[in-house]
């Protein structure tokens, strides 16, 4: 007979699966550790980097995966124990963590970040270690380099969890296509986003402008960050089409909001507790749906001063002031905040009518919520 | 009875092979085309430029797989006619040919390489679309994150292929580990060939520097370019374990002798035929074997002057000039030709003594004059 359980239990399981996540990310990490030893004299290099990088970070992906994982089996399978199930669904969320390192180390080269978590970004660290040890030639395109070879290091090793997933749990051609197409989807949404971010006339079209953001937040984020982690989880407990088909019901909408709270934080967010400066991502010239609906709002005098100053791509600190005002003032910030309350209602009305057990119900709605009312 | 064979079969079926290599990564290229085109409006851009590069290329590393499959499993089966055993093997080579485009367009953004087969490098061809289209931002900027992003792809494709090719033949796990270990070596390979050309104080020891480049020749290239396509083909015919010894026997010092012909064709190889400039990898300040068996070679005033310029990474075309004629008259190249012949009489009768077919035997001693024995 099932064991009752308890939000105690739910705790102590999400501990335990923490606790081996690292074991496991660890172990991998290892492993990459010994295959460069025996190349030669090498440092540590790109797997130091790898390693400094996954230290931190909340390990949302991994946790909404595990909590699918577990909500799908559960209807078998109860208690606060886990045992030698748990590899597979282990396997994976190491192989999610470690695309999210690869997808980091390259991003922060693409968007020039200078910092991540608060720390140097591994460009930065290995064109400063470059200049530490008196190396020759350029110390930034060394950094750069480096950063490349570290981000496709994780992503191999993220492909090798990913192929061994599929494989423990007896479900590897289903893992393998949505392990690939996630994959092949955020790779082209980061493009998409790029181009975009590039694209001239902006302004010229709102709708147009709002729609091509949307495209970007489905691509980028809400498939790969929530909807792919949930699937994966489905997969892995066996689940039939349909429960696949009710993960994304909740991951669609729920990594919208996800996104969308992303882009709100990007120029309201306390520099204090996102670890970026206030404005960046107006600075960064990101073309949010926040930016196109607080172009469409504007007056046309403050639309042409908006759309010169996204066409050019140049800020100053006054400029930023002023499109932060502009999006307040304009009723934008409050309707990105209102499509973000639509959202999260759709994911989680979507989440009570899944067939998935009413203890992971309970804690992936307290991941939603972690997801959706952050501070950084 | 299994039919007699020819070379003229043998031409047959390499023919056929290079056909269906063909269309698998057309049908590849196209399922990544249909992903773009369902994620929005999105220009073909990363697919676009794998596509060309794809296009070029002599296919070297497919072809050794293939042979090396054929090889093996032709001691049960015979005739020239490929069937539906192919399935795998085609598999197989497609991801080693994804992989090898991911990694040259991350490598011509390492390497700072402006032209790739004649044509503009990814990175290149992006800025001047960006600069074209009349684009917002840095369009060298763009260029390099496009480029990182369609490199990023292209891996994401050979990864699914190589978990296709394992699973079709039934051998997964053994092919996924040989996988693994041969993406983690290259990757590292590249790092370590990074930081062997930023390392300070070279020349003071040429015996070390030496035993540093041969380090970087098995990492990045040996085991890569030639060990591991041996060892693909192989696993997938359920070759055992001494038939993959043999492989990696044969495939090593072929391997080591590619990269020494690599590096006497950088610098001595005809503009017009190689597709790059004469001395091209002394600009680059490329630390081989040729470079440290020159160093070893000269005399005291002679060595001061190649440690200052490697040192300092930064040359005129007088000393580049300067440097290939050091190279020529301290007898440095004489010794890498003699060892490109060594390596390739090692690798032959490595080649005669496996239990390879003999029609494999004789495709692959073809092959492996190719990869010696060339001008570009």
């Amino acid at each position: 007979m099932p064991a009752a359980t308890s939000p105690a239990d739910d705790l102590q399981l999400e501990q335990q699966f923490q606790a081996q996540l690292t074991a496991e990310i660890a172990a991998a990490t290892a492993s990459l550790r010994r295959i460069a030893t025996s190349l030669g004299e090498i440092d540590g290099g790109p797997v130091d980097a790898i390693e400094a990088l996954m230290a931190g970070g909340k390990r949302m992906r991994a946790r909404l995966c595990f909590w699918s994982w577990q909500g799908h089996r559960a209807r078998a399978i109860s208690g606060t124990r886990a045992d030698t199930d748990t590899v597979p669904v282990l396997a994976a969320a190491s192989a999610i963590e470690f695309f999210q390192a690869a997808a980091l180390l390259h991003d922060d080269i693409i968007d020039r970040s200078a910092t991540r978590r608060g720390k140097p970004a591994a460009h930065k660290a290995f064109a400063s270690s470059h200049r530490t040890m008196g190396m020759v030639g350029d110390d930034a395109h060394f950094g750069v380099g480096a950063a490349i070879l570290a981000g496709d290091l994780a992503l191999i090793q993220a492909n090798d969890l990913a192929a061994h997933a599929g494989q423990l749990a007896g479900v590897a051609p289903a893992f393998n296509a949505a392990w690939h197409r996630m994959g092949v989807g955020v790779t082209l949404g980061q493009y998409l986003d790029l181009a975009s971010e590039a694209a001239p006339a902006w302004g010229q079209d709102p709708a147009h402008d709002e729609q091509r953001a949307w495209e970007v937040i489905v691509a980028k984020t809400a498939q790969y960050s929530v909807e792919y982690p949930l699937r994966f989880g489905a997969i892995l407990a066996g689940a039939s089409e349909e429960e696949l088909d009710e993960m994304s019901r909740v991951g669609i909408p729920l990594g919208e909001a996800f996104q969308l709270r992303d882009d709100v934080l990007g120029v309201f967010g306390d520099p204090k507790v996102t670890g970026k400066p206030a404005g960046d991502d107006i600075r960064e010239n990101k073309r949010t749906v926040l930016l196109a609906r607080t172009m469409a709002a504007l007056r046309t005098a403050d639309q042409e001063r908006l759309g010169a100053l996204v066409n050019s791509g140049s800020y100053a600190d006054s400029d930023v002031e002023w499109v932060t005002e502009m999006m307040v003032t304009s009723g934008a910030i409050d309707q990105v905040e209102g499509i973000i309350n639509h959202k999260y209602a759709q994911a989680t009305a979507a989440l009570a009518e899944s067939s998935l057990s009413r203890r992971a119900q309970e804690t992936l709605r307290h991941l939603a919520d972690q997801t959706v009312r952050r501070d950084r």
